[in-house]
């Protein structure tokens, strides 16, 4: 019974792995040297990647210099630069060495993490450093494992929202029956993230129960608590049962912040779940000056937020914390002969798969501790302050220009600002913005997205990558001010149509 | 408005990162080099982190060699070590040089790949290289982009799951009206994975609607189709409305198989939704000689494989096609206006995040393109023959030993075996061999789970972690030898109480 040649291939090559390793290091370090020079927003054509590459898989080898070369020749020029001190779309990917090597050491160490007994250091470093968050954000110690809460991480606010949304279906249905799936409610502003829509309908709500509620500029776009009321008092009428009420804090369109504590004592009185979605402002609570934003989140059942958006984190690492962790497990804890263990058994352990979607999970704990003992709560309240003065920076500079209005307050890091250089219609400001940023971002030299609040189109400027600095921020708005100045001598702008 | 003082922290330190990577580097080869001394199961007891860690999140930074001390001192020992050559538990999770690199390269870019827009090579490789594993795999043209179908990457089976069966869902709640959600009927085995249970409960799916068709020795523990029909008949009659069947193409029980073709022609003729689970054996399909167990594929309407698994791609990659793109879409694509682009507009473009629950998404295309490149298909055919052959020659090890049996066919690289010395009862040889398995796992010197077949307890023996070779395989059978000489030795194994 000889070993077959078969050994001849070995995957996990430790001979060649710290030569290797370096190499690549070495291409990231000249990525990062490099990439403020790349157009930030990709500019290649729909289908440039299938004109390049085989239609099968190749047989053969291929060395990895060679892969490296193709990376840097065929993929650089189809990715759009998170990484790239002049990317101001979307929210920043913030990344930081510290999470880097995190993801190394979680990769390196590869284990499955879908209960105690597969990695007891997993777990238990897990709920150490949901416990450190919770109490470096200031949350309630109702939300943390010491005070009967706890806190998981995943890979999404999406995942989060699905599992928090079953676990109050599944509460309201065993107290009303199974048919009444139908009849469950759950409301979130106009300024709410899709994908608590998306989520909502993934557990089985119906569509046509998700109450999109109207906010304006005269409240900064939050939700007024006497609207939701309305909204919950019409479908009591109608016999159908209010279930679960999002509050945004730090909406994605335009940082929006719902008042949590209107919406708490609102929640209670109607028995509903209320959750505090705040995945991208989540991050900036380890600065005492903000957590003003989350008064009243002692009335939340719980809160989701992404780190890896503004806490040096990459991605992915998304944050839940829940009062009543037994509802949810109640949900969502399921298993099988062949994960039975001991640990288990005596309830004396977390199994952290009750908490999720999926079974398995990536050791991300390890990162997340590697990102909170090399910077320390100090320097990562220096980096949220940084990129908030970036911001205040950007809104003086946009104030300074009478032609350029600041639409809504700077919450955090996020300026939603237009060109606004008369009395034109809001139709045609639209198509006037659009240019505007379809000129920034077809430069190549910075790339920013738009949000429509209400009917104003704006453009957002979000700051904060972990390499932008002031000079960015300045040549942002020297771009901005050049690519004005073309478009206003054109003549007939206000006659185009609005791409999309 | 000169820049404040905040700069003083870089996260993203390049001056540093590769001097500090390669200290990462060396830690980590360091642990590969070491990892077979570890015991394999970690045997730290609950709490032992919380005990040693302090209750909040230091304010001070410290330095990554203290860091990378602590992790060794500290996290290791709650490590149970899946890389380690003597884990043969639940699956291997196999890694290789490439898939670190990989997602090194991912960590690195850290674009958030929402939509095409956000990374045009994002999309377009991933297209690429799901249609280029549909080939290697052998799948029909009608799961390919090339044939008006599709694949995605996702982070693990469940999610693929959620989201088939929430578009098996809407389609037929398109049909039968919402009201119907609570008569729609999911089948699968008592062998199937308690993941797809928790997908169809996850997406509104009443659990006592979920059939779970009992299977026995006699088909090596694979489902009927006969069964399955009669079970849907009782349905029908009932009036409840069949919707979903889940086939398992290698069990993780016991690698069972069922038989596709038959379970096909079943769900085309009551028009159920066919969903193939190869999360385990799915890889293996890179082997001509193994594809045998896929027969009848073509009347499938999606499969799921987890590469993370067995195909060296490191955690997380998980696979899923379908051949109507468009079904699943009609369920899941939500958009806002903040992520409109001309690109997704036109519809030239695919945006993956229609294709899953959360909008971000990692460049996990990017690792498992590197996997393909840089050993190509030769070498993991290679690969997957090694690790046959590991389970070949440990299941002749086991039918060397007349006092051992092998409980079902070696169809893959799992090993269900068990010490069976006399005439015992199922009971008393329950408690024999969790003893048996319990003693080896408790010396630390290799690692196994069990299942449960009917009522036959097995003892688990999964090959093929990325650095098992012939040797360790040997030392293992030695060490199940040694651990049953001591116990047969003893008087009253056979008066223990089952301890889970």
């Amino acid at each position: 019974m000889g070993r077959l040649p078969a050994l001849s291939f070995d995957p996990l090559n430790i001979k060649d792995f710290a030569s290797e390793s370096n190499k690549v290091i070495e291409f990231i370090t000249n990525y990062y040297k490099t990439v403020h020079k790349y157009p930030v927003r990709s500019q290649v054509e729909p289908g440039y990647l299938q004109d390049l590459y085989p239609k099968t898989a190749p047989f053969q080898p291929t060395s990895l210099e060679t892969i490296l070369q193709e990376i840097q020749t065929d993929i650089i020029p189809g990715i759009t630069h998170w990484q790239s001190p002049n990317f101001f779309a979307y929210f920043p990917a913030t990344i930081s060495n510290a999470a880097f090597h995190g993801e190394m050491l979680c990769n390196a160490l590869n284990i499955v993490g879908f209960n105690w007994i597969c990695s007891p250091a997993a777990t238990e470093l897990e709920m150490i450093v949901m416990d450190w968050l919770g109490k470096m954000f200031n949350l309630p110690q109702s939300f943390l494992f010491e005070g009967k809460g706890g806190g998981v991480l995943q890979g999404s606010t999406s995942e989060a929202l699905v599992c928090l949304l079953a676990a109050a279906r599944d509460r309201a249905l065993k107290q009303y029956g199974e048919e009444s799936i139908t009849k469950l409610v759950v409301y979130a502003s106009d300024q709410t993230h899709f994908v608590v829509k998306k989520a909502a309908k993934l557990v089985g709500i119906p569509p046509k129960n998700f109450r999109v509620i109207p906010t304006s500029l005269a409240t900064c776009f939050a939700l007024k608590p006497n609207d939701v009321k309305m909204a919950i008092e019409r479908d009591l009428e109608s016999g159908l049962v209010p279930l679960f009420l999002c509050a945004t804090v730090g909406a994605t369109s335009s940082s929006s912040v719902d008042p949590v504590e209107g919406l708490g004592l609102l929640a209670q009185k109607y028995g509903l779940w209320l959750h505090v979605e705040a995945a991208y402002a989540g991050s900036a609570f380890v600065c005492p000056e903000l957590r003003h934003y989350l008064k009243g989140i002692e009335h939340a059942d719980s809160i989701s937020m992404n780190l890896h958006k503004w806490l040096l984190t990459n991605l992915d690492c998304s944050c839940m914390w829940l009062k009543k962790p037994s509802v949810l497990l109640d949900s969502l804890s399921m298993t099988a002969d062949y994960m039975r263990n001991e640990a288990s058994e005596s309830k004396q352990v977390v199994d952290f798969m009750d908490w999720q979607i999926a079974s398995g999970r990536r050791f991300r704990a390890l990162k997340l501790w590697l990102v909170l003992r090399r910077y320390g709560v100090k320097n990562l309240m220096t980096h949220i302050r940084s990129d908030v003065d970036l911001a205040k920076h950007f809104e003086a500079l946009v104030k300074s220009d009478k032609r350029f209005e600041v639409v809504v307050p700077v919450n955090f890091s996020l300026v939603c600002f237009r060109l606004k250089p008369n009395e034109e219609t809001e139709e045609s400001l639209k198509i006037l913005n659009w240019k505007l940023m379809e000129a920034v971002n077809s430069s190549g030299r910075a790339y920013m997205t738009h949000a429509v609040l209400g009917d104003i189109f704006v453009i957002r400027c979000a700051l904060g990558t972990s390499s932008t600095e002031e000079k960015h921020v300045n040549e942002l708005w020297n771009l901005i001010q050049e690519k004005t100045r073309h478009i206003l001598k054109e003549k007939c702008w206000n006659e185009l149509q609005f791409p999309i």
